[in-house]
């Protein structure tokens, strides 16, 4: 079983978005288990964590297969522990990104906190897909 | 008022889709009227329009800022009515692509039909809230 921690300040929680996460997490459930870190203290509970990759709006741009590749390589890495984290419109602090083994972007667009969750999620899940070969990502 | 027309063969209508893009539209009712048209004869749909943007995954990646300045300059050339294509997985058709008068990527990762409705009404919010010089942004 893969584990996935996500870090985030955003502790925003539309019905909207829990609705679309909780369809996601239980299309996951058998191969990956994720859990949600809403915490203030940000810096500090990253700096805790071995395999971090950071969202960040400057990082790496790749397609969803890239992407599956990427993060396979670097679950066999982690043991297959990775953590994520969200940062603010502003941007991770200078040490996060520093601590981080990798720097992601999703888009040069900046996101709301709450579609970055639901995005992040989705292509966890589309990479596990694309792994499978499956029919979903077609 | 500014109207953008959302073109999609997407139908699926998750109930947390509706209530998210509810909420967005709802907020910019006072200065953007969205109309959806979800139909399966896409293409020749795309045609009839003249000002259509297409939604690439390969098309120009733009921060929000200049999508901001970038679609403030489209509405004026287009006389406030903008049309935006939503691809499927495969991509669009090499007549919708010479068709539009820009090809924009939100990301060059593949995002759902769902996800990519609700990123695009949510980026038509934010470039708003920019040119007002608005908090939402920050």
């Amino acid at each position: 079983m893969l584990k996935a921690k996500i870090l985030s300040q955003g502790r925003t929680k539309e019905q909207w978005l829990l609705e679309a996460l909780a369809e996601y997490e239980k299309r996951l459930s058998a191969h990956l288990h994720i859990e949600w870190v809403l915490t203030d203290a940000l810096e500090e509970a990253c700096l805790k964590e071995k395999h971090l990759i950071a969202l960040d709006v400057q990082g790496d741009l790749v397609s969803s297969e890239a992407l599956s590749r990427k993060l396979a390589s670097l679950w066999v890495q982690a043991g297959s522990r990775l953590s994520f984290v969200i940062g603010e419109a502003e941007g991770l602090s200078d040490n996060i990104l520093r601590h981080a083994m990798w720097r992601w972007s999703l888009s040069r667009l900046t996101f709301t906190h709450q579609m970055t969750r639901l995005i992040l999620v989705e292509q966890l899940y589309r990479a596990l897909e694309i792994q499978k070969g499956s029919k979903y990502h077609k």
